[in-house]
């Protein structure tokens, strides 16, 4: 074999930090599916070591040489190798600012915090967290200003998660949203009302798994390459292309725990199984960010799953597998129901409509602990006030307020804006779906979502990590991320289901 | 803080190995137990990742510094620090003798290898596995020639399993084990036939596994520390003592299986859960040999599990989780179908008589595969005469005969012997434990499983990986390993199920 190349010697060695990073993944993964109670401590120090030599390791000098000498060795413009060699420099700089014992304490003690706030949660005391929150808080300002920012710490907490995004930019784009949702939750409150109580009835625990498993087999998520399980907060964790496992719940008495949920997860996973294969054990495998994570599983869950077409083809069978239960509802009942639009308590099971103001509510409070002026111990308080001015309902108890989520524990202040953003983004890439491939249409019409997963692999999974996700965004919709799809989608879909004078328009066209 | 001595320092070096050493053994655990298919591949190149890194870094310069420095501060003789040091010694200079490319090459190569046994199994098809039986046979003599041998490889690859044990000596007490079960084996063919028809009615998969999880929590197995899956090949893997996983299979028609499995896998569990809390993450929490492990879950499974006084206490329940199943059955007859012998084609399945004619025909077919007298494509072929000569049967197929184990995918050649010996130690601890301490026996009448479990804590639990297995041997029993306890067992228990005389003696007694 001729020399490596200093390029080849460091994508040989990010290979092997990929796949130490697939142990590293899977001790998380199994941490929130499997690990008995009494294996938290012996994990967090599992998770403590793999994190501290996962940094070390991508951050030491030989790393930092190879890439120097690669980038001097040159790559052609655009080219594989000259976009690895950015993404790569982009990873690089902002790591080497962390030190690794800071990073190995923020892994150790956010294994730690999440079995504290699973407790805390079922206890619904949120007390028994504040002290966890409090240090993870401390953690993550660290981090921030190790990072460096231009006086804004939230800045480089987003930017983690959304590179090359500013909060000022988010709040600019939250405000359009804002804008354009509370006509159409007038419009609502105003409209014809939903019954959605048959997704109340009884449904069978096993046969609500085996059938959101089915349905996203259908949508084309492959069980080849990844599995279900059960956990307390449903997500996503891809070890590998080829191995990526989604996780959801389920509760009897209300259908679309699962159900929506498997589809949104299976999104998720849709993605991690859509890199290019050529991609594999490279930086360029891997999603362009998490507002495009999310696009992908917020458009299978909601553009597809709770759309008219999709209930059309899946109808008949859900009430095939739970017999009896839905014979008195028909397809366009059932379709109203699952779009029934009201302020709820809990984000993961919000609608549509309401969804992003969950999101405003939390990136809010994110900014103002984050720059101090809203202290750890007054976080219920200030919760309850914005569920009110959001949403006008109050958390009747921190299980159902400031606790619901897992976000916290991972110290993952700056993650929660990213599923506002992915949702706008979920609208505007569908929107342009259609637009370039007529296939797409009649496929969803006849069940058929291949047509629908093949644009996405091309446009969006495949494209992997090569562009920061506003350059991707402009490359497939032609424009930057914009708020006006989703008001179109929103408006145009709750209009028709909620003002009988719309619904009855189209019915005739 | 003072400064650490070199001795606290390789103590700390050593616990962050162990810390990644979980997450290499939870990478093993998910392929058998979740991993899909599809991940294959990224598993096994992640498992040679963590291998080599393991490899690299215990062996690496800094430990030998460290530990000769330690070794040069001296230690009190017999002090935990001084068995410490001599643990890690016995470990640093095995491991330094093996180059890391072939460590890494071994991890990843068996992790291949596991795929392909799985499939080829499944599919009855020695052939598809013997190319890779090649390879991990040609690399662990590769192994054996780094490690050293005066001329007898199997020597070497034995002793990473138990340490100080030669090929010689484990023929010299196979012989006296299959001297002693020859004349039991003639006793048992013309005694009173044993009908173990009930065991193979229909049992309930799922309730099955209860009920074994039952029985496993009642012997001590502690579920907040561990828990059970499924899996191909039953196996226990210890992530750390507050983390230890077991595995069983159930088949519908064959009570034992899961049931007499799980108690095996607890039994291996409750030594990981035992080790003691102060060595945690420290180079002495460890099973002493496999062969220590091995004679935990055969006491358990066999001495215990398989006797009158166990099924004295559990039978009624047994009877009352399979409504009407074994009405017709009393404890007596159940007693005896469990303990039924008759030569069977299927190691893990065999009863307490035929179990050790399994390991000595593996021990003498690896010996010759190793030592090159034995090719690969002829192991079929010498597996069924060796099968005819030890039990007088003959496998109708490969996956009943040499591809029911998983060992040899996992190129761990030296490892069977272990078992038998393992047998063999637990007659000779039970022995022990009896005489020791006078409340473990009423303790077993009336299903209290704590006096034992004691016992075993004590003696063979905490002192974990201080003494030698011989030195452990020594040290509890007051002499070494020896066939009689186990020959004494076994003829005292099975005269008494298969010779009319000898029960109605006991009875009267």
């Amino acid at each position: 074999m001729p020399p490596m190349s200093d390029y080849e010697s460091l994508l040989a060695r990010l290979a092997e930090l990929g796949h130490l990073g697939h142990a590293a993944a899977l001790l998380g993964w199994d941490q929130q599916c499997y690990m008995p109670h009494g294996g938290a401590l012996a994990r967090a120090n599992a998770m403590g070591a793999m994190g501290k030599l996962l940094h070390e390791r991508f951050t030491d000098d030989e790393t930092g040489r190879l890439l120097s000498n690669a980038e001097a060795e040159g790559a052609e413009e655009g080219s594989d190798q000259a976009l690895t060699l950015r993404a790569v420099r982009r990873d690089y700089d902002k790591s080497v600012k962390l030190p690794t014992a800071l990073v190995s304490s923020l892994a150790r003690e956010t294994a730690l915090a999440h079995e504290i706030w699973v407790k805390a949660r079922q206890e619904n005391s949120f007390a028994q967290f504040a002290p966890t929150l409090e240090k993870l808080l401390g953690l993550s300002r660290d981090v921030a200003d190790h990072l460096g920012h231009g006086g804004c710490r939230y800045d480089a907490l987003l930017d983690q998660y959304e590179p090359g995004m500013t909060t000022a930019q988010v709040a600019t784009v939250f405000a359009e949203v804002r804008d354009g949702l509370l006509p159409l939750m007038e419009i609502i409150r105003e409209g014809e009302p939903v019954d959605n109580s048959c997704l109340k009835r009884g449904f069978d625990d096993k046969t609500q798994l085996q059938f959101a498993e089915y349905i996203a087999k259908k949508l084309g998520f492959d069980f080849e390459r990844g599995r279900q399980d059960m956990a307390v907060h449903p997500f996503c964790q891809g070890l590998h292309r080829t191995d990526v496992r989604i996780t959801t719940r389920v509760e009897t008495h209300w259908l679309p725990g699962a159900l929506m949920g498997t589809i949104h997860e299976a999104g998720h996973g849709m993605y991690e199984q859509g890199f290019d294969p050529k991609d594999d054990d490279t930086p360029l495998s891997g999603a362009a960010s998490l507002a495009f994570h999310e696009s992908q599983s917020r458009l299978w869950e909601n553009i597809i799953g709770r759309s008219r077409t999709f209930w059309n083809v899946f109808y008949p069978g859900l009430q095939h597998h739970f017999p009896g239960v839905l014979a008195d509802v028909d397809v366009h009942q059932f379709y109203r129901a699952i779009n029934h639009v009201e302020p709820s308590l809990v984000r993961v099971e919000a609608d549509e409509v309401t969804y992003c103001l969950h999101i405003f509510l939390r990136f809010e409070l994110e900014q103002e602990l984050v720059a101090g002026t809203l202290a750890v111990k007054d976080i219920p308080e200030a919760w309850s006030a914005k569920m009110e001015q959001y949403l006008g309902i109050t958390p009747p108890s921190d299980a159902l307020g400031c606790l619901q989520d897992v976000h916290w524990s991972g110290a993952m202040f700056g993650y929660f804006p990213t599923y506002a953003l992915g949702t706008m983004l979920s609208a505007q890439l569908f929107e342009k779906a259609l637009a370039s491939d007529s296939t797409i249409e009649p496929g969803l019409v006849r069940g058929d979502y291949a047509p629908l997963l093949g644009w996405l692999r091309t446009n969006v999974h495949q494209p992997g990590r090569r562009y920061l996700p506003g350059e991707l965004t402009e490359r497939i919709c032609g424009e930057p991320l914009s708020a006006k799809p989703l008001i179109r989608y929103l408006h145009s879909k709750y209009r028709e289901i909620y003002v009988a004078e719309h619904r009855d328009r189209k019915r005739i066209l």
